[in-house]
């Protein structure tokens, strides 16, 4: 559990404006290592040509052991990533950003992806939702994820409520070496605190040793995942070596902010977020209407004072990944920092993007309806 | 957790002399209701014949709702019996004795068995059991339970570790209703306690209402087991009505005194149990050398004031379940009480007894190996 003065973030929970959060100060609480030039460039040897604007514009921010798995990497010992789906709901584009990162991975290194889908997680963590809901779910965003366009060959996902063959007697291994004052530490639980969460951690790391399993040997893992999900894999990390497995290494993105002010997202301002299945018009309104600007108040005012883009939204989401081009991306910063660009037409910039954005991937994922059995884990 | 004065009751660990344990204040203690007569009438009136000597015996001493059971098989609602083990060694014959019970109730009354082997919960519980011991034990333990002579077409084995598939997605409806306060209260975990063991109450009480699952309809279930699970199902009664379910009907039975002072069972003593794979001689020697008496220190002061026959375990094993002859035990009762019958005719006899039931049961366990297949189940 982790807070910082505006925030609480916990693995279910993420309290408060996150576009202020103090992501250096984050890393330290974790113990987590910064991603510097230096491993980036090392991460370029391989990747061959640019950067992920991901990785270029620090939204994956740190790291554990990428050295370590690039270290095995150029020793011929191949990584597999391995990354997860909460399911209570429809995912948005925050959710989605984590995934297009495993994709391009995925391309780059050749490497395998292995999947889970919590829904016994979120069943547990979340009061007034059905394990039916979150079952149904499950099968909604794995139509979202497959639209990336992994390799059905390298890609392999896991239903905690449908794959328990696998991974409970797995989860089972990594559960004796969790006690409940650990949980707790971690966690941040309560007396109130239901049994089924304070087992799920074993079943979050099931992916994170189970290719290790079925290889026989070692198979070196990176979890690209929310900071938010750094407390499972704490635990994760100091349990694998008892079992005889590597530790897994682990890449930390930050939060893609919400549209509301500080970037706030809530479930009470529900055009907080851009969902997936959003239309065109949908995306117009929700931008126009909520996302928070950082222009002056008049547009007379915008001309003479210019904006701030560092805490207007719409440039957040551009800068984080709707505008991959560098050269442009520095361009609307000036142009939106002298006044030179408008609001209106910032929110247009980006409303055109995130609409491309969209159609192609409501396209995929209707084509993506036919492809779901090739990636499903059959026990 | 129970704990009277000598003893020391959970389901993970029974410590002190089981002898006298005052199973009044037991039962009031959990809220039981104590097996009457009138509730045993109703009983046999189903059964046709004589009670089986561990009811007659009051070696199953109290239950709940055993009358609701009796009251929905009347109105044509056949319930089905739930019972397990936990392997973790070898058999002996008080782990068997329960089982036992199930036999005869499942012939009587034509019911199915569902039987839960708890290699997780074991291996969870035990720090220096592995998993594939638990395992390796479970199979062991399944050839020991069908050679009583279940019905493959009315008996079903579920193995925890291998049946997830089923069981897990049921375990986590369980699961999200228990909180880590009221397992803590009832089972006295500690912050040391593993999260595997929190979780386990809710795999238990899975086949307590996967038949209702199945059958779409509310099945009734009993329960025959040792008085050291029932904490487990009082967390179980209370959780299934929040799912639709009837609560489990509970039918209790005593420990079988181990060989020792006042019947204990201790690790320890090695020769304080008798296993079902104990030889002849083995079964002579451990009631010879280690069966406590409650005879006299002589053969002169024995033929004087005889022995005492409640403080003398071959007596006790003998009257809960080896003799089950009315008439003969009444016999053996005075008999050794006033003298008439020395320690060693006294153990002599029990030994006959031990070593009749072992040579049968051992030769049906050799069978039971091609038969297993029929009874596990296939996710």
């Amino acid at each position: 559990m982790l807070m910082t003065q505006k925030l609480v973030i916990t693995p279910w929970e993420i309290k408060g404006a996150v576009m202020g959060v103090d992501y250096e100060k984050l890393m330290k609480q974790f113990g987590a290592d910064p991603l510097t030039p230096a491993v980036l460039d090392r991460l370029k040897k391989h990747t061959g040509d640019d950067l992920h604007v991901l990785l270029r514009r620090k939204f994956f921010v740190s790291h554990r052991d990428l050295s370590w798995v690039l270290d095995q990497y150029e020793r011929g010992n191949k990584f597999y990533l391995y990354t997860g789906r909460g399911p209570s709901g429809p995912m948005h584009l925050g959710h989605l950003l984590p995934f297009t990162l495993c994709k391009w991975l995925q391309d780059k290194f050749g490497c395998e992806l292995w999947l889970q889908i919590s829904d016994d997680e979120k069943f547990f963590s979340k009061s007034d939702l059905s394990l039916e809901s979150a079952q149904k779910w499950g099968q909604e965003n794995i139509l979202d994820i497959i639209a990336l366009g992994f390799d059905p060959k390298k890609t392999k996902i896991f239903i905690d409520t449908k794959n328990a063959k696998t991974m409970y007697p797995q989860a089972v291994r990594v559960a004796k070496h969790l006690n409940l004052s650990t949980a707790k530490a971690v966690f941040g639980f309560t007396g109130e605190t239901n049994v089924g969460l304070a087992f799920y951690t074993a079943m979050q790391s099931v992916l994170a040793f189970l290719p290790s399993v079925l290889a026989g040997k070692n198979v070196p893992c990176l979890v690209p995942l929310g900071l938010d999900q750094d407390p499972h894999f704490r635990v994760t990390r100091d349990i694998m070596p008892k079992l005889g497995y590597h530790k897994p290494a682990v890449l930390h993105c930050k939060f893609l902010s919400g549209l509301g002010e500080g970037g706030k997202m809530s479930a009470s301002i529900p055009h907080s977020a851009i969902y997936l299945s959003d239309t065109p018009k949908q995306v117009e309104e929700k931008i126009k209407k909520h996302a928070f600007s950082g222009g002056q108040k008049t547009l007379e005012e915008q001309r003479k004072k210019g904006a701030n883009p560092d805490i207007d939204v719409s440039y957040q989401w551009l800068q984080a990944f709707f505008e991959p081009d560098d050269d442009k991306i520095v361009q609307v910063y000036n142009d939106y920092g002298s006044g030179k660009m408008l609001t209106s037409e910032l929110k247009q910039y980006l409303i055109e993007k995130v609409n491309a954005f969209l159609a192609h991937h409501q396209k995929e994922r209707e084509k993506a309806r036919s492809k779901v059995d090739k990636f499903l884990w059959i026990d």
